[in-house]
């Protein structure tokens, strides 16, 4: 067979694994944004069809065939058609030999331990917990010794989150920043300094709020016309097929304004990401994120970097004064700006500040490759969580439940995921580094220009999709690889100014 | 191979084309609830890649050695594979032999007229859509032939919506509908008498609209934890893989609360009778409503028999006067009934009242047979059609777009499904003469008691889903078929008192 066959043959397979994607997308979308709760068991059964089917294409023999055959023939492949094949292959290498009844027996486990997690954490007892989370360490033990791979297996699990990054990169990033951000964080609670938050929890109504949300999203520059805002529970950001159908969603409280109005801005991030990508690799398996560290990047660079600065403050403050007067006339953008900024010692990581933020990231961390490393009783970790969050943030939890049982990724099987939060917000300071080497950023924002910011982003980054791996990608910008002073250097500086220190 | 794997198989394959169809559904109706435009295109691809995936599921070498098998063994079949092979022989049997091209080219030509007709019917141009209509025709023509059924072509077509009815059948039907409705409905314009209808376009406010939509949901029996009400430009109803998740959507206008009202109503009827199917037969492919015009005599019965009884304005009135005290002050149960069942010639089908309404199908269905019979050219149906308006309804158009070219039905190749709409009325009263002979239907609207009535057409209709067919179905209830002298009685009397004639 001409390998001109066999690449039209691969292209179909994976347009078919796209259109089923879509399809998937599209229930899972609707399942979370009010359809009838009468309807969840079908929708269930549904979603798992779409998933199997999907898996039944990428694990078929056809794709086999497909793989091994371009596999002799790589060289003569055109850029697009490599990519597409290294991803795939890299995702068939993951899945193709794990047999089914192992990953039914897992689905079954963790959809078990999602329940039993809700109910620990809801009456705060780990030790209903514990017995789950040791059969799922155990079991996504045994699925990755299927992959055959001669990597420790908590560096194949970061390897699925965010290639190229394995616990030696990571332990000196992880490293580097406690020596830098503990010390300084003591540094900074010492300043003394007070700000005043109050007017955070004035009442804004959810109709204003909703005006607030459309407005943000045109300024940093996320397309509604391919784009929507709905509400939900949870916060999130989902691609339906590829870059022209990309939707976000939030929640508004009355007397909280800045949770929607941040919510916002991060989905705004993730979505401009995946609304750019250049028109070769639109609506393709390339047409998505290289991965979920560089994806956090882009929401954390416009909810923090931008939506946290001085600057911003300063262009959007004058906006919500016109939008709102009443509301706003009291407050200025300096307020704004240190309230927004406020650091704080706190139990819950998706509540810390930007600077506490890695530190919540850096206790999981360490905790999850002393599971994979067999060093540690899971009975052990409630103790051990609390010693951390003592060392690193000067708190101990007072129960589990604002511990170690706080986050629902260890009960959906998400391990070595948690990282990415904090690679995400490094590359962040990264690339911001290296935008104002070029422009200056800062007055940009004050006088509301986005656009050049997100042009800059596009073309580095948005537009390449999963063309390349991250560390290609990351290379190609200034020829070096994640660095965590960047993200130091951004902190410390900012904090300095805040703190007066 | 033994019947019982067979058998499996054959379910395994119509419960993976109902998974197929329930995600196609969901594509669908987000597609119509605020998808983003701009991913429009991606989306009719998706939708297109899912209905292959369908139909050929449907025309698969698996299916086709299923349905042999088992029509060699359909006597040993249980009640409800008897009727899954029958429905599936009878879908197979209408696609199976027409040839790709064949489908391609169809569905190419009926978006294009689509098209082509809102242009045509825009500026008032019938010349401009008659060729796409003769060609629609011809190629219904043509993929009807594929079937080999000795049955006249529009007769197949009749069949397609409502299996049992032909010409013979609604050449009666219609012609005693004809015979008794035309000179009543002159008899009634003759009467003088006047209506006050005024108060029906006082605003009532959208929000107060939803709440009112809420209520009539709740009374009338539509369970909306397994349902929701959306809003979109035209009301539809969806099942989206089964009785536990059947959707309508209304549109709301604020000066003409009851567009919606009724709208609701209308579409609430057709939820019912969705939601309603037995546990047996939930989620297969039986779990669907039997026909067309079945479909439509329920939303029917609850939007004009109960929603348009002077019962249902003595119960509801109050309800509403309640609810929105100054809207309602100064209007009666009386002037809500005479204002809801004014009759008046008018142009368009849609907005037509419940007496006129079947001569507008009734000059649709002439004229569709002629078209099959090859008995007039497309370019004669404008003057045709003016003529029978003038003849039944004493109106004749003043143009084209508000004639021949109201419908969209045709330029999307839907021939043959007018005459449900009217078979949907008949269905209807007939179904109440029934419940009339069991119970005091309207004594029990009057206080707002609908469950009895609701439980009446889930146990003889709705429960059942596809498992009869229509002609079956109808004669289980009373022993007889379609019955168009319940419809005359039920319109003549009804409108003698409205209008004291």
């Amino acid at each position: 067979m001409r390998v001109e066959t066999t690449v039209k043959q691969f292209k179909e397979l994976l347009e078919k694994m796209k259109m089923l994607e879509g399809a998937l997308g599209t229930v899972y979308f609707d399942a979370l944004t009010g359809a009838p709760r009468g309807g969840a068991d079908s929708r269930a059964k549904r979603m798992g069809f779409l998933q199997a089917e999907i898996f039944s294409l990428l694990v078929s023999d056809e794709m086999k065939n497909c793989l091994d055959t371009l596999a002799a023939h790589e060289d003569s492949l055109d850029e697009i058609t490599r990519a597409m094949l290294r991803e795939t292959r890299r995702n068939y290498e993951k899945e193709a030999n794990i047999p089914v009844e192992t990953v039914r027996a897992y689905s079954e486990l963790t959809s078990k331990a999602h329940i039993v997690w809700e109910d620990a954490k809801a009456s705060n007892d780990f030790a209903s917990f514990a017995p789950y989370l040791e059969r799922i360490i155990a079991m996504k033990k045994e699925m990755l010794a299927y992959r055959g791979s001669d990597e420790l297996p908590y560096n194949q699990l970061l390897d699925d989150y965010e290639p190229g990054q394995t616990m030696e990169t990571l332990d000196v990033f992880f490293a580097k920043l406690k020596a830098a951000i503990v010390p300084f964080f003591k540094e900074l609670k010492e300043s003394g300094k007070q700000i005043d938050t109050n007017f955070k929890h004035h009442p804004v109504a959810i109709e204003a709020q909703r005006e607030i949300s459309d407005m943000l999203a045109e300024k940093v520059g996320y397309d509604l016309n391919r784009g929507m805002i709905r509400e939900t529970e949870h916060p999130f950001c989902i691609t339906i097929g590829g870059r022209d159908d990309v939707r976000i969603t939030t929640h508004y409280h009355e007397m909280n304004f800045l949770s929607s109005f941040y919510s916002v801005i991060h989905e705004c991030g993730h979505a401009i990401y995946e609304q750019n990508k250049k028109d070769e690799i639109a609506g393709t398996i390339l047409d998505d994120g290289v991965s979920m560290g560089i994806h956090e990047s882009q929401s954390r660079l416009y909810e923090n970097v931008i939506g946290r600065s001085r600057a911003f403050w300063g262009y959007i403050c004058d906006e919500l004064k016109t939008k709102l007067p009443d509301q706003f006339a009291p407050v200025t953008a300096d307020m704004l700006y240190t309230a927004t900024n406020q650091v704080e010692a706190s139990l819950i990581r998706i509540e810390a500040d930007e600077l506490t933020y890695p530190l919540h990231i850096m206790v999981r961390y360490e905790l999850e490759k002393l599971l994979f490393s067999g060093d540690v009783d899971v009975y052990d970790l409630p103790r051990l969580w609390n010693e951390k969050m003592e060392e690193y943030l000067g708190i101990t939890p007072p129960d589990d439940a604002r511990g170690i049982l706080q986050d629902v990724h260890w009960s959906e099987g998400l391990m070595g995921y948690f990282p990415s939060y904090a690679i995400g917000s490094a590359y962040a300071a990264q690339f911001w580094a290296y935008m104002e080497r070029e422009m200056d950023v800062y007055g940009l924002i004050q006088k509301g220009e986005f656009a050049p910011i997100t042009d800059w982003l596009k073309n580095h980054i948005h537009a390449h999709g999963l063309l390349y791996t991250p560390t290609e990608l990351v290379h190609r910008i200034a020829g070096e690889q994640l660095n965590v002073e960047y993200y130091i250097a951004y902190l410390t500086q900012k904090f300095r100014g805040i703190y007066g220190i």
